[in-house]
């Protein structure tokens, strides 16, 4: 009998929890908004114990993948905590300690984004490649992934979302949405700048709106910076800004074009359909990644 | 008795072959301009072949740390080729199997920043790290390094000098002097782009030459994009135009201010100045490399 998981996707505004072995195999699942942490973390102790009593087996171990910044060293005495984030009450909250404790079970504990690469590294679109970036384009603006098969940590994790790119501030007056940077990446291209930008949510601008192209250049601009600072072997774009299928030919176009054919590589010059891509495991990758942090901490 | 190396530090200007063990224990050097392939392999060859003479032993392994672009993939048909570069008569051109069959032996090959980072983690100012960005800015501008602990390599490896940074034509109207990008961190920041910008070598200009507060300037942009894509527990800045002493407290200044408090860790808030750091292996640090590379391959 293969050994089964908890699996948290603890988002900033919802979690969700789901018991199950893999995408085949999701046996329950329950999602409630991100409330306090006390209450939050309550809530999904409530839902593995009751699902151990209902399935009449233990659990293996937990696995969370979570918004951050966040502590994924297991040498640190912060381990397992988020760390300094806005989010009120959220400062400093021990998640994944908490969830241990009460639980008494091992608990995998790493980014949102670094979770989502894992899980279509094993189940998705980067099976059988040890250098992939996941990229996810909402309210914020995150990155991960592996590098030569380990997942992406070093100082802290990274925050990909807040390099700095060219702006032309002719074309896109817009100042950049970003409290740090103001025009960082994510200040220009994620959900609450498109908002500011144009005075309407993204999703209600449609697929002809100048918006999209001006987008698919700064996120091109991101992707040339990330090819040739990691060397990527496929970079993965998911969140809601990048659910408008009008997106992906233009980035990829704009991508080639600034990368001018430098990096000589058959999946860039040729093949680039297959080198910037949707996830594919979709809404599922959250919890996947969880299950799949709490495989690899056992 | 501990196995003894060869080494190749294969540049773009000079080859450097060194035998020995490592930075206490470099048992003979020979330096050479860089000619044809087949010139300047034989003489690598001929060098080694006397030196396994002199010392009447074999040698264990070879290491090259090589310019590029090159073919670092054990698995690829052109492992250990240099690849797409410019440099007359090089391209394509079997650098580490013409050293490996003239020799008959095991050869580890890789780029010349890969193999600075892990001379620097394995003796000098990165020991103890797994996770180290190494970058050398001089007649070019290269980066590599260790993720997880793993060498950087991915879809090739790394090309982090052609990352595309904002660029304040009214500040600075020089167009950027790279032939793929114009004005990438490369096309502004190289030792050409200095030459170009100011019409005198970067060497000749005095350390309160405005050159260098500009450099600093595009310098802490590149770093900060680095660290916000790759969270290094480290950065080793090397190459003729680090050897400016009055650049590092310029460019940790700059790097604290862009990345304004974000990363909220004390290596950056509190301790820039052991986080930004020149290479403690200096010139030998090439070499070293090759050594390093060449324990690796066995």
């Amino acid at each position: 009998m293969s050994p089964l998981y908890g699996g948290i996707e603890a988002g900033g505004t919802k979690f969700v929890c789901a018991v199950g072995t893999g995408p085949e195999d999701i046996r329950a699942e329950i999602r409630f908004p991100t409330a306090s942490p006390a209450d939050t973390i309550q809530k999904a102790v409530d839902f593995f114990r009751e699902q151990q009593e209902i399935m009449r087996r233990p659990l293996a171990a937990i696995g969370i993948a979570a918004f951050g910044p966040l502590d994924p060293d297991r040498t640190s005495p912060t381990f397992g905590y988020i760390t300094s984030t806005p989010k009120p009450g959220w400062q400093n909250a021990d998640l994944a300690g908490e969830v241990a404790r009460a639980l008494n079970l091992p608990v995998g504990f790493d980014t949102d984004v670094n979770g989502a690469a894992l899980a279509e590294g094993r189940w998705g679109a980067a099976q059988g490649l040890d250098t992939v970036l996941y990229l996810t384009i909402g309210t914020g603006f995150g990155g991960g992934g592996l590098v030569g098969g380990q997942l992406m940590h070093g100082l802290i994790h990274p925050e990909m979302g807040h390099i700095r790119i060219p702006h032309d501030r002719l074309r896109d007056p817009f100042e950049g949405a970003c409290p740090y940077h103001g025009d960082c990446l994510e200040g220009l291209a994620a959900g609450p700048a498109l908002e500011k930008r144009w005075g309407a949510r993204a999703e209600t601008l449609p697929p002809e709106h100048p918006a999209w192209d001006l987008e698919a250049h700064y996120l091109a601009l991101g992707l040339h910076n990330y090819i040739c600072t990691l060397s990527p072997q496929r970079i993965i774009m998911g969140g809601g800004v990048m659910s408008q299928p009008q997106l992906f030919p233009l980035v990829r176009a704009k991508t080639a074009e600034l990368l001018n054919g430098y990096v000589q590589s058959p999946q860039i010059l040729e093949n680039i359909d297959e080198y910037i891509v949707p996830p594919a495991l979709g809404a599922q990758a959250g919890v996947l990644g969880a299950f799949a942090l709490a495989k690899d901490t056992l």
